[in-house]
């Protein structure tokens, strides 16, 4: 397309040579029509309009490219902010799982070590995600809202307040400000 | 700086219009050193340079702002690529971790079911990095390349070839086309 607009402008280069050999040509036979000085004028007049034309031509260039600039900058800043997203929601459900078989009760030794060497890791993962900007939502004791928990049940508990959330069911988690999965949470009437 | 280069566009534009006051002074006052169709010449000669100054500037620009636009595609899809590099980097040290502790022989009927629901959350995990474009370099039995692996011992073993991976003690991986680990190997001699 680049090369497209630049065979346009080199058109209306020889437009602008055309002018010039037609100039000659009034000069030579043009005067029975014409005088002169108003052929002149007219020529200066065209000349300057055209002038005026492709100055604002390249103002309105100029004003694209830095719009051009400004959104580019932004798509980059989006796509660096939130690059992590994919991959956190394919892990949440490694997560989910590995955080549900570290629940059991250990009834051995061997059991024991191993669940410890297990939290060592989950510690490591959610701190690898800490640092990606993913934080956990809080649920539990919090006041129901729909744009971070989604209610799968509804309980009447007195010792809660009314729309207080009373159990999670699945944790959900936030990419900087952006909520990758809500919540699954019980909440009250 | 789009204002900045805004306002030496308008200083142009000004320019042209004293460039009529001008022509209207001369029209008026310059006679006696020039005849008027020589100066009609020159104001036609200066605004045709003047134009064709201005359409190379235009052109110039158009360039630039292809360039801007094919650079910032490359940048915009190298940010895409690559994009789980650092949540992977800072993950494979917890996978490290997690497959080091799978590697024990179970002596218990409770220590199996957890090592077997582990082996399931280390799948998933890989299949996640898969889908990221993550992959595990191959290396006991290849060839030792400084590309892709880090020799940290040698040996020397007529069962292997020459130059070959004899052991692996630590995993590498491979983001697409870059190595974001290499294996930590025994090379034979």
């Amino acid at each position: 397309m680049a090369e497209e607009k630049q065979t346009k402008e080199q058109d209306q280069l020889k437009g602008t040579e055309v002018t010039e050999e037609e100039q000659v040509n009034l000069e030579a036979d043009g005067q029975a029509e014409e005088s002169q000085p108003v052929q002149f004028e007219k020529q200066i007049k065209e000349l300057q309009e055209r002038l005026e034309e492709q100055e604002n031509k390249y103002l309105r260039v100029q004003a694209d490219f830095e719009n051009y600039k400004r959104r580019a900058r932004l798509d980059l800043e989006a796509a660096e902010k939130y690059r992590s997203q994919r991959m956190i929601s394919e892990l949440l459900p490694a997560l989910d799982n590995f955080e549900r078989a570290l629940e059991i009760e250990a009834d051995n030794e061997q059991t024991k070590n191993l669940l410890q060497g297990m939290e060592m890791v989950r510690r490591q993962i959610l701190e690898a995600f800490k640092n990606e900007g993913v934080e956990q939502i809080p649920s539990v004791g919090e006041q129901f809202d729909p744009n971070l928990h989604q209610a799968v049940m509804q309980v009447e508990d007195e010792a809660y307040e009314s729309n207080a959330i009373v159990e999670e069911l699945q944790k959900g988690y936030k990419l900087k400000d952006r909520v990758i999965r809500p919540s699954m949470v019980k909440v009250n009437q």
